[in-house]
Order: structure tokens, then sequence, then C-alpha cells
């Protein structure tokens, strides 16, 4: 073992940016649960003061702010993207599919975090508001490319948007980017059965 | 108004048996979380008190194991059925996840403290356990289904059947039985979308 490997300097012990705080503080709340978390749970796992942690925010309201728009933002820069494309609803949709996935993907502990939020502070609150107009925007595509005729009609645009997004929601709950496979592959796992089916034939 | 109207006689105030002790301990599980819910917020909850509960059940443990039985024997029974059915395993598969959808409306808030439970006591990790396992039997059939060249190869069997499942439990998210559309309606919009897609139109 090389013990002579050099060690970048760090101010304080462990040494923790907004970041990487940001980064434990999320992943105690998904452990833990965000209303049963406090800055002293916090604190005894990051190995700092509580002082040390509000030398970076001013609560713990303000860390699932943070945390929660970093899931956020990124579902909406993918919804402006897909907003901005040219063409049909339904490729602009299953663009957006795509790349939610891939926020997903790239920000897991955020979202899951998000997708947990119930609404008891204005934060929360905040949250779920964004996470509607987010919803609203993927129904108008979808009746949008049901309107174009690229979209089954017997099934209501707010279900069918619903059941996508529940789809791509779901992979929370059991996908992990180390050792399982990337997220190129999941997207189009995702895209094949929300937009075709599991069905090999069917009868049209 | 009419004071006239004669309510039956109830035992004790406000008279709980196992059957609504249960569910409104569900309720409250499901609004704070299992973790942050002391028998002490129960017994205000309920208007009764700790020993009351402690008529019925031995800990809060127990009233977990019950809510989450309730669940996970619902979605057992539906595999025992489709298992006895004869035909293709992907009939099978769609009477499998179209009976889950019944289930789910059926038991939702049972449903829901299941798919929140982290593993965290005995009680959750069997809980899990039992979940996999009926996961597994899901698996299984979607790769019989395309072994049987109905279900498309191009997915790896276990994340179609997560995929799927997925969608079906995040009906929980979303689904309100009172003014929502009813089961047969909500399972035949799941079926839809996962064996056959939202697309409308597909270049074979």
């Amino acid at each position: 073992m090389n013990t002579a490997r050099i060690t970048p300097p760090r101010r304080g012990r462990p040494g923790y940016d907004l970041e990487s705080l940001l980064a434990v503080a999320v992943k105690v709340f998904n452990e833990r649960g965000y209303e049963a978390t406090s800055m002293e749970d916090l604190s005894r796992r990051l190995g700092i003061t509580k002082s040390a942690i509000y030398y970076h925010v001013s609560s713990k309201d303000e860390l699932l702010r943070l945390a929660v728009d970093r899931a956020l933002n990124g579902l909406f820069e993918a919804a402006d993207a897909a907003a901005a494309m040219e063409g049909r609803a339904i490729d602009r949709l299953e663009h957006l599919v795509r790349s939610s996935v891939h926020v997903l993907v790239e920000r897991l502990p955020f979202v899951t975090l998000l997708l947990r939020v119930r609404g008891n502070t204005a934060v929360e609150r905040r949250a779920l508001a964004r996470r509607r107009e987010f919803d609203r925007l993927v129904s108008d595509l979808v009746e949008q490319a049901e309107a174009e005729g690229d979209v089954r009609p017997d099934v209501d645009p707010a279900v069918t948007s619903r059941l996508v997004f529940g789809l791509v929601n779901s992979l929370i709950e059991w996908y992990r980017p180390r050792g399982g496979m990337g997220a190129d592959a999941l997207a189009d796992a995702v895209c094949k059965i929300a937009f075709d089916g599991l069905r090999q034939d069917r009868p049209t």
C-alpha cells in the first residue's frame, strides 16, 4: 500500500461544503424520513456541530428546498428542452420521458426525496405545486399528441400521463446506478414499455 | 335537519373493534410515517387510552404486521388465481396485473403503507421479503410469456416486470377511489398502457 499518497488539505474536519453537506442530508432524509430527522441527527451523522451546519443553511427547511429544487429544476429543464423541439408532440413526449429518466438517474437521491414530499410545510407545498405544474406540462403534451392522432384515444390523457410518469418515477424504488444498467439502456426500456407496450405481437 | 335520527348504540366511546382501529392506525401511519408515529399519537387520534389499544394488539409492530399482511395477502391471492389459470403466460400476466389493480383500489391505505416499508424492523423486513417473492412470481410469468413469444424480447424480463408493477404501484400516488374512475376502468387503462403502449399507430 502506498501511504505516501498526498491528500489535498481540507479546512476543518471532516470539511463539508454546501454540496457535500446537502448530499449527506438528503441521504439521511431518505433513510429516516424528513419529518423524523432533526438537525441534531444531521449533526451527529455529519460529525460536525449544528452551528457548523447553520454556517451553510438557515434551517432544515432550507436543506429540503435546495434538495427538491435540484430535482425539480432538472425536470423543468427537460420539459423546456422538449417544448423547444420541432415536430410532433409524441416525439417531444418521448424526448421528455427519456430525459426525465436521465434526470432521475443522475439526481436519484434528490428525486427520491421530492417524490416522498407530503405537503406538511410551505417548502413541501411549493414542491408539490411545482410537481403539479410539471404534470400539467406532460398532460398537455399527451393531449396534443392525441389530437395529432399519435396517442391511443381510449385512455384519458390525464390518466395516460400519470401512468407513464408513474412508471418513470417508480424507478426510484429499485434502480441503483452502481452495477445496474446504464441510463441510456434504462431510458430505452422505459420508452419501449410506455410507448409500445410489453406485448410482442398484437392484433390490429 | 332531522335530529330524531336514531344512531345504533355503541359500546364505550368511540368504540373501536380491531378492524376500525387498524383503519385509523394505517391512516395515521400513512400521514405521518410509521417510524414517526408513537402509540401516544395513535391514542390521541383514536380518542382512547393506550391500554384500550393494547386490548386489541400487543404493539405498534403488530398493527404494522396486520396492515401490510392485508395488502400482501391480497396480492398473493391474485398471484395464486393467475397461476391456476389455463392457457398462455401473457394472459395469466394480464390477469395478475388486472387483479393487482383491484387489490390496490380495494385496499389502498394498506398497499400504500406496504410500499413505504423500509426494512428497519423484523416486521418490515418480512414484508420486504414477501414483496420480493411476489416480484419473483411476476418476473417468472414475464419470462415464461417471453419464451412463448408473447413478450418483446428486447427488454430484460426482470426490468419489464419491475416497470409494469412500478406502473401499477404508482397508482397509490394519485388514485383516489371516491369521485375517481372505477377499478375496472382503471385496470383497463393500466393494461392498455402496459401491454400495448400509449402509441396509437406504430410502424412494425
